[in-house]
């Protein structure tokens, strides 16, 4: 009988996908059945890279694969083809075959619920009893169907607190300047967003936001850093890094071209560009910052109400799993009411996948440049609680692959 | 009677140059007298700016002070003339004989320890009764006659951690990358060369590490990387900003030629250099993190060693003024033993001030890509510990100047 589980994880790092994985983990392994990770996801576990987890299970290390940025398994960035007659499909279902997968769980964003749907499809076109469920991830927040995703809630909180310890360091000083931070985000601002929660004060930094969920002109950028600089010593801006002007092109285009496996531009350098026009438009110090890798890695701003959910969804997705579910992405679902509380859900990942989730335009205020107390209101309760890092000489302690 | 305090902050933040203003206040206000701070130190002092510390003392968020990264009292980069006669030293003294200052202890690196000795020299010349007295403050570490200085063990830490953290990061994927991470330090690379603490298993990242001690050679580190690639699959490199080529000049030098107060040349930009020479050479994803203001701002990577010191370094700064020295500055004497333990000592702040201490060439290794296991028994016990920091809706609680 087919009763082993398999799980995988994929795309963009972040700080909980190993939370969901060892929600996985430790939900599947009481079933008594081999519970296997594949090694760099589905394009390694094509090269035939794949472990048993039943050691790592055991080990003292486990508990602190919860706080482990990063993924433990490895990543890919690997897009199946739409033709389901293509080679790769046998040679996957071959693969599950071999290990007696009954279960297949895979962990990431829009792009690796792509990767669920279609083994989903071919199975169920093939016939094959295999039950194929989606556990979301990404800090990006852009998963259609559910309220939030795991790593959102976390990279905020590196957002939201980055962004007023900048604000507390750039005010140190009485002479003029502007400060650029860059967030990640290609087409949603959620996380760009988060910056919004940063200030502690009426005029407090940072005073001007820019989404891509809007059109971007310099023009008024200047124009609203010129009104904010009559205002105030400091003008701290968040950027996100997929802001895009009116001709439809990214503001970093020109510079950085480079494209990934799913088509995607490498993106980077919106803020250095925004910094050399500042710096070229106003007689004052202009800074950039990209916030870079570190907001999707950062352990020590993991957010406890975070890490707590994505194990929860993890386990949630192997119980439904083996209830008999296929092709279904685990969800949040809010409750109504004031004290913040979610509950699991399953939705048809053929619906999520390949969709985004942008935010509502009228949460945007401020003539484009900030957003609304909804957004607070929604995103606050996310960053609640604090990790519970191991720390040994002062450095947090992770739980590590064995690459020999 | 001459018996009130002033105290100033000066020169670039950094995560506990508060916990030494929370030291000196607490101390200070305990004698009865005044305790007054500067407003951007010594520069906004001339133009009239201070405030009575009164309030913060009795205001329940004082205990949040030390926690607070940045400079409470805010910054200025001002360097005093070097002749006494200069107006600017009667007006100083004149505001200190108006607010009957009989201490003034500056918080500050090497910059501020020269204000320090000027107007220390300036009092001795002129016969004025007064105390002055230095509290060190530098993340670069580089103040000769102490063990380190307050500042640095933050610092590291958030090195060291954030290296852990992007090594997980980039170390998800199986393709070969460069990453390239720029560390502040202009002369000395105590900081870049934490990290070192970062890796946990034999030939983990970071890999390699630049420091400005040594002249750099970009067809070195070309053929250092060359030899990393045929070993491993992501070369992860640590660079201090300052790095200098064998004709003297900075790599960033061609780039960023700004200038501040004290004639230090702007600097930033060598990771970019880097990655775009590495991009041309190598054919695999390069990519340069700066680790930016964050590094010297980050309350929530403070090390609990390095708090505790820079509130006693406070405490100890206003003990010895009331004991009648002056022209000194407040050092640490590292026990012998095992057991890290350090007690303070004063050291004359005209032999401090303008020096700056590097990293024994000694302690340099493989090549001078590495540092030394004596820089890790140097510098871990300096991380340890984590800070006590009050969050509200997941994010860290600080202690405000009104600026109203």
């Amino acid at each position: 009988m087919k009763e082993n589980f398999l799980v995988g994880q994929s795309g963009g790092p972040s700080p909980v996908i190993n939370a969901s994985l060892y929600g996985i983990i430790d939900e599947a392994q009481k079933t008594g059945s081999a519970v296997y990770g594949m090694i760099n996801g589905i394009e390694g576990f094509l090269d035939g890279h794949f472990m048993d987890t039943a050691e790592l299970y055991r080990s003292p290390s486990f508990r602190m694969l919860p706080n482990t940025p990063s993924s433990y398994l490895g990543s890919c960035r690997y897009k199946l083809p739409k033709d389901l007659n293509s080679e790769v499909y046998r040679k996957v279902f071959n693969r599950f075959d071999e290990l007696k997968i009954g279960t297949f769980i895979y962990i990431g964003g829009n792009d690796s619920m792509d990767t669920v749907n279609k083994l989903n499809c071919y199975a169920r076109a093939s016939g094959i009893d295999i039950k194929i469920i989606g556990v979301p991830k990404t800090i990006d927040n852009d998963l259609m169907l559910t309220d939030h995703t795991p790593g959102f809630g976390s990279a905020a909180k590196y957002v939201a607190c980055s962004m007023r310890e900048l604000t507390l360091d750039v005010d140190a000083y009485f002479k003029p300047s502007i400060v650029i931070v860059e967030v990640m985000g290609r087409h949603a601002g959620w996380l760009t967003a988060a910056a919004s929660l940063a200030p502690k004060y009426a005029d407090d930094n940072p005073c001007l936001i820019y989404l891509p969920e809007l059109t971007f002109s310099v023009e008024k950028f200047l124009d609203d850093i010129n009104t904010k600089l009559k205002e105030k010593t400091s003008v701290i801006v968040a950027i996100s890094e997929g802001i895009r002007l009116a001709n439809g092109r990214l503001l970093c285009e020109d510079e950085n071209t480079a494209v990934d496996a799913f088509g995607h531009k490498s993106l980077s350098g919106s803020a250095k560009i925004l910094e050399r026009i500042s710096k070229d438009k106003f007689a004052v110090k202009c800074r950039a910052i990209e916030l870079s890798l570190l907001q999707r890695s950062s352990a020590v701003h993991a957010s406890g109400v975070d890490v707590e959910e994505a194990v929860l969804a993890g386990r949630f997705g192997v119980q439904k799993a083996l209830d008999g579910n296929s092709g279904k992405m685990v969800a949040f679902q809010r409750k109504k009411g004031a004290k913040y509380e979610i509950e699991c859900a399953l939705e048809d990942v053929g619906v999520i996948c390949n969709m985004e989730k942008t935010i509502p335009h009228d949460w945007i205020i401020k003539d484009g440049t900030f957003v609304s107390k909804e957004y607070a209101d929604y995103a606050a309760p996310l960053l609640e609680g604090e990790p519970s890092l191991v720390y040994e000489h002062g450095l947090p302690m992770f739980c590590y692959r064995d690459r020999r």
